[in-house]
């Protein structure tokens, strides 16, 4: 890697892993840091791609395909990568992601069924071959945030073809973080956030990217 | 060809081919007919369809990458075949849309030069092997259009790197010709719009699609 690039990191984890709890924390201690950070998120990132966002989570778009919505995000990234993140990083920033190709592999390829090559595919072209130097998941079960949040009576509150569901996306994380051993880094979303986020520094700092 | 199901006809052509008179003419001609037809267009024909396209137009995104708009039109195109065309076609209706997949080969694969494979890649995708029965090309080249319309002072009015752009579109559309002789069938649009109406017309009787 040259000397004067920055470091494209993501975060990654299902619905309730306290992701959002370590992105808040992670933006508090870089605002004391003199280093550039650009915090951002898929879907979005930039005005075209939030654009495209508002189309994706539409409740009234109830009738989009998966293909459809697979070919949405990779459009989103498309822009997002091009406009904001390589930039950022070829400037020398550090810039860190709230979700990106992993989550379109993760509910696209593995919950929603249309398979790892079709969600590879598509993203070659909108990525140019621009894959994070560092991805964070957060690992926990969706049964387990559930339960974490105090869901008591998780029958009535998360329906089982929604349970279901977020189980795929656990297990396709999982298959991930086999996939790409050497990128994707997990921590134990069980923890406390305290704990959480020093694993979090940790790792940024072994990976020298922090010091 | 099972005997129940409809056909899916599209119209190709650069800007100015007298595309729109035909569809005009056509939509005229079956209103006399009892068959079902279904008139569609591209970028569009569904709700969620007409919102990308909305972003794909909106003249404020001149920001957009060629990658994210050739994803944005596999996108919706996912969506109106789906949701759209191959309903109509199974239920035994004739489907004609203006502008389908050639549109994305001749502009976004030839004319901005993403290439043939990454087009057809994110489409094989979104159009589910769904090619058209029928593809009828407006074959004029965009100077002829232009001249065509009157237009003496083609220097003040069409700028060079517009009609480069629009050569090259049409330099596609001839090597699609070449690449699929039996789906699509060129007209010649120099001629009157009666005369095109004709061969039209003779087209769709010789391929039994109308008698």
């Amino acid at each position: 890697m040259a000397s004067d690039r920055g470091y494209f990191i993501t975060l990654e984890g299902c619905e309730g892993s306290g992701k959002s709890t370590q992105l808040a924390l992670l933006n508090d201690y870089f605002k004391s840091n003199n280093k550039g950070v650009v915090f951002t998120r898929e879907p979005g990132g930039t005005p075209i791609s939030e654009d495209i966002r508002k189309i994706i989570l539409d409740v009234k778009n109830l009738d989009m395909t998966d293909e459809t919505e697979a070919l949405l995000y990779a459009s989103a990234r498309a822009q997002h990568i091009s406009e904001k993140i390589l930039p950022a990083v070829n400037a020398g920033k550090i810039v860190i992601c709230d979700r990106y190709i992993d989550s379109s592999f993760a509910y696209q390829a593995y919950a929603r069924g249309l398979g790892f090559d079709f969600v590879s595919g598509i993203n070659a072209f909108a990525i140019k071959n621009c894959m994070p130097d560092l991805t964070i998941f957060y690992d926990i079960t969706p049964r387990e945030a559930f339960l974490r949040k105090g869901g008591a009576d998780e029958g009535d509150r998360l329906e089982q073809s929604g349970i279901a569901f977020h189980e795929r996306v656990y297990g396709g994380y999982i298959a991930l973080t086999e996939k790409f051993p050497d990128r994707i880094v997990k921590i134990d979303a069980r923890k406390s956030k305290e704990e959480i986020f020093d694993e979090t520094v940790g790792i940024l700092k072994r990976r020298g990217i922090i010091i």
